[in-house]
């Protein structure tokens, strides 16, 4: 695997990177938590889902007994900005195994109100205390070698308003999934993509859930443009991610009424199936 | 499509159906309902989730501007018992076209203390009022004809403690992935029936939510035995199911470290794919 590639010249180690300095919570009370959402992380003028998941995430590990992420169900309720947000969490319940926690972020109105943004459930375990049984007859996705794939660097911006996030994420697409970017849309519901953090930070679960809400979404290959909103988001951690970079295969297999669901999977460096997901959102037919 | 192979004598219709009758919900405070969980939707002594999410959704339909489950997020806290429950159910937001709820459904313990058993995030809208395009890759799976599937009443019991829901099913199995029953599971994680409501009842958006989780469990197929609890399901319903028996198809792709995710697609009598579903689920190892 052609690591160096990417690799940049001081690699950022977890808990001190971009995007551990962006999703970092001061606690304002047992439960609730302050951030300054950052515009580092927003594509076309919105925060992306997946870094706001991760913020979630990272509370409801402070919130709960158990540390890692095994499934959280997101709502998305109306768009994010940069700026101040509160993330208020609930212990539903806390089990042996599993807990069950809930949290929402909130913004602020002209008024000083607060505004829901997210509300998420999630349950919460610890991925070290798995047995190592694997039974997995997913394969992980075809990629070219990271040098024969392609980068927003590589070519003209191919989103317009595209935006911060590009600059915080090493994402590599499959020249395959790429025709929308050369004006020609495979018509195929499907993107892949090698996935690291720009400074080289390497993953874990918390970045597992930005991981999965981060390809340009399967609609533009199926010659849609625009945006494409978000309205619910579950991701399953099934897997501490080992060292090294990600791969991200998202794909749509109906697009109907005017939504469309988004599957990721998210394989690391030594084929380990580590998180799947599962989105709804809408689409602007064109 | 051989219909009368299953067609009762009398037909119920949605509204007037065991499937309506238990899951009636009486309102006893805005947003709250009492409800009586039924033990005819009872398997191996518990509660069918799937049953559990229609009782939600029924509430939540009430409770929220929009009439239709678009998706709906549960986690599952405790195992649930027929006998008295409780729903409280928030609006999280009322939307133009999508309405985000929540509801919980309590039980009691000795001392008479609410118990909660699941909790689900939902967002609701019109599927009436959604555009007709479908552009769908989708296929429909490929099952036999119903009369050379098979069901609980054509063999003996395939499972322990089996129970009261498979009188109030219509289902029936591809034989292809029966070998479980037979001692001889194939290894796959594929599971896939015909499905219907005993009575006759035609399926609605929310006997879609039991439909997704109705079937065996793909873990039977991979050879492993007992129960494998849901401890999170979202489903998707994509379209108002048109009259006549759906096909149901789960599959597993990645079970590891004791946990497997099951994905359920549901299509109608004219092969439009009508809900789709994620759940995952822990395991128990043989």
């Amino acid at each position: 695997m052609p690591e160096a590639a990417f690799a940049p010249a001081t690699r950022a180690i977890v808990g001190d990177s971009e995007f551990d300095r962006d999703t970092a919570l001061t606690r304002r009370a047992p439960g609730v938590y302050d951030i300054d959402l950052s515009a580092g992380w927003t594509i076309i003028n919105a925060v992306n889902g997946g870094y706001l998941l991760a913020v979630l995430g990272r509370a409801l590990a402070d919130a709960l007994p158990h540390p890692d992420p095994f499934t959280v169900s997101a709502h998305y309720l109306t768009a994010s900005q940069p700026g101040p947000a509160v993330v208020r969490t609930e212990t539903v319940r806390a089990g042996r195994t599993l807990s069950t926690g809930q949290a929402s972020l909130f913004q602020y109105d002209d008024e000083g109100n607060e505004v829901e943004r997210i509300r998420v459930l999630a349950s919460y375990g610890d991925l070290d205390a798995l047995p190592e049984d694997v039974r997995t007859s997913a394969k992980p996705p075809a990629l070219p070698p990271m040098d024969q794939c392609f980068g927003p660097e590589d070519g003209p911006a191919p989103v317009d308003g595209s935006s911060a996030i590009t600059d915080r994420l090493m994402l590599k697409l499959d020249p395959a999934t790429l025709g929308w970017a050369l004006g020609q849309p495979s018509g195929k519901g499907e993107m892949r993509a090698w996935f690291g953090l720009a400074d080289g930070r390497d993953a874990d679960p918390l970045s597992l859930l930005l991981a999965v809400d981060a390809l340009p979404p399967t609609a533009f290959e199926l010659g849609l443009k625009g945006w494409v909103p978000t309205v619910e988001l579950t991701v399953h951690v099934r897997c501490r991610p080992a060292p090294g970079p990600l791969r991200v295969s998202i794909t749509t297999r109906n697009l109907a009424g005017g939504f469309l669901e988004e599957d990721a999977e998210v394989w690391d460096s030594t084929d380990r199936l580590v998180a799947q997901s599962r989105q709804l959102a809408r689409v602007r037919l064109g």
